[in-house]
């Protein structure tokens, strides 16, 4: 897991410019550049190998390739405008392109995207990568999370990874607990935007909640210290054990919901942003443990 | 070589958008928007099995997934400001991430563009998706070529098939006939620019030259003759026979020229846009043939 992380510090260092119109670098959910007006710019890519469920339909690759560029604007709080693509077909999905094009129509539909731009070609695997470019009235990074800060997420987590190790021990499709989390999970971008009027700090849960609340941490020279006792998850203890059910919702990622830390909770209220630094759960026997710096491995087949 | 031409049609049609905000959506080199000032987007992708000659250096893979990107902003005219990538990184790739990337940051110096956005995993094969932003004073698309227009590239064809061809029938790469047009060809960012001033169409040349010609002469319902006897063959005929040469310089791709049409010719004028419709050659004998829809294969093993 680590090694993704250190290539993207890799990245960041260099590749790091200073110029008066490079507002925010590489780094954070989506960069913000002035062009006379702010933009948030992202990218993300999904492939067959990594990142595709068995069984998924193509119209829901479509959406899923809008959709997590979507989340990470929403993890800044910019509202969406113009999306492009570049579309790497495998023999087994050629047939199937304007399906996909279609799902990603009707997410990018939903939530007023002009798709203006798309490059297709030809390869081994599918391959599409997406950018997304948006406006904000304000921008919220990673780095700004304040001392006293409530900790907040839109959603309940684990769904997606319970669904796909469901799948992967032989249930069918209509058979999982949350086929929706793990096929068509839904951006929340009207919900960043509403929330980037008060919060401090926000990502969207990518890999997982442990590591964005890392990633808010490092980033904003804080601690953050949560508690099991305000974890829900009787989602998942009806079809796993309490601890497996925990250790899903800290360290499984694919739900696509958003973290962020304020004085006002809209949502589900997990803990709150503490002097120090690192991440920290209060067990409910009043035990304290580091939360690791684990999740998503990127990999649907191991 | 139509099937792609054919995908890239249906996400046309699919995808077809209106709003005041898109000025030009899929279907050019670039798209424009309007979110205040007025902007270029474009869209590439590069991937091992198809796009990456033998023996290719990973800061050569750097610069290549940014040229592509900076040629199609050229293309239409403007200039490169930002650019955001996606690298899927396969094994044989992992440790040259940094010199690819390095690759990538000295192109992006040389025309002053900031790298905002990246995005990295790992896969079986080694992909670079580039997204760029640019600003023109005037876009230039390949819908408006006008009747008694020159036609006019930026530079002399062939060179990047003519090596790529050499190296596959085993010659080493410090004998190929051009390889820097193989391994590491120049956008024409400074060309694009100051040909926009005057140029009525323009479009960079990737797939081939007569790929380029037919969708000027379609997307301007023109026609183009082009003269045999304009065609600048000498940097070819040194290594293979005139008739090869000529298909060469009419149907292969990979020297990221500028194919434009204007009143003024800047470069090399090799023809003029005509009453009707489709692309014909005058050859040297005086008789008149059609210039076929075909060019790069996409594959470099092929």
């Amino acid at each position: 897991m680590r090694s993704e992380f250190n290539l993207i510090r890799v990245a960041r260092e260099m590749l790091e410019v200073k110029r008066d119109d490079v507002i925010v670098g590489i780094g954070d959910d989506c960069a913000v550049v002035d062009v006379g007006v702010k933009l948030a710019l992202t990218t993300d890519c999904i492939h067959e190998e990594t990142d595709l469920p068995r069984g998924i339909k193509p119209e829901e690759v479509g959406h899923l390739a809008l959709a997590v560029n979507l989340s990470d604007l929403a993890g800044c709080g910019a509202k969406p405008l113009f999306f492009l693509y570049t579309i790497t077909l495998s023999d087994r999905w050629i047939g199937d392109f304007d399906r996909i094009l279609l799902g990603m129509r009707d997410l990018a539909k939903k939530y007023d995207v002009a798709i203006v731009g798309g490059d297709t070609d030809f390869g081994r695997e599918l391959h599409i990568s997406g950018f997304a470019i948006g406006v904000f009235k304000r921008f919220v990074g990673r780095d700004k999370a304040k001392v006293g800060d409530k900790v907040c997420i839109t959603g309940l987590l684990g769904k997606a990874q319970l669904s796909l190790e469901q799948l992967m021990s032989g249930l069918s499709r209509e058979n999982l607990a949350y086929p929706q989390s793990l096929f068509k999970p839904e951006p929340r971008v009207f919900e960043g935007f509403r929330i980037a009027k008060h919060a401090n700090a926000m990502t969207d849960i990518s890999d997982s909640l442990a590591i964005s609340l890392h990633q808010i941490s490092e980033m904003s020279e804080v601690g953050i210290m949560i508690y099991e006792d305000r974890i829900p998850l009787n989602h998942l203890t009806k079809f796993v054990s309490y601890e497996k059910a925990l250790d899903l919702f800290l360290y499984s990622g694919g739900d696509y919901e958003l973290l962020y830390t304020s004085n006002i909770c809209e949502h589900v209220c997990i803990g709150e942003v503490v002097e120090g630094f690192g991440v920290r759960i209060v067990r409910k026997d009043g035990s304290v443990e580091d939360v690791e710096f684990r999740g998503y491995e990127h990999s649907v087949e191991s």
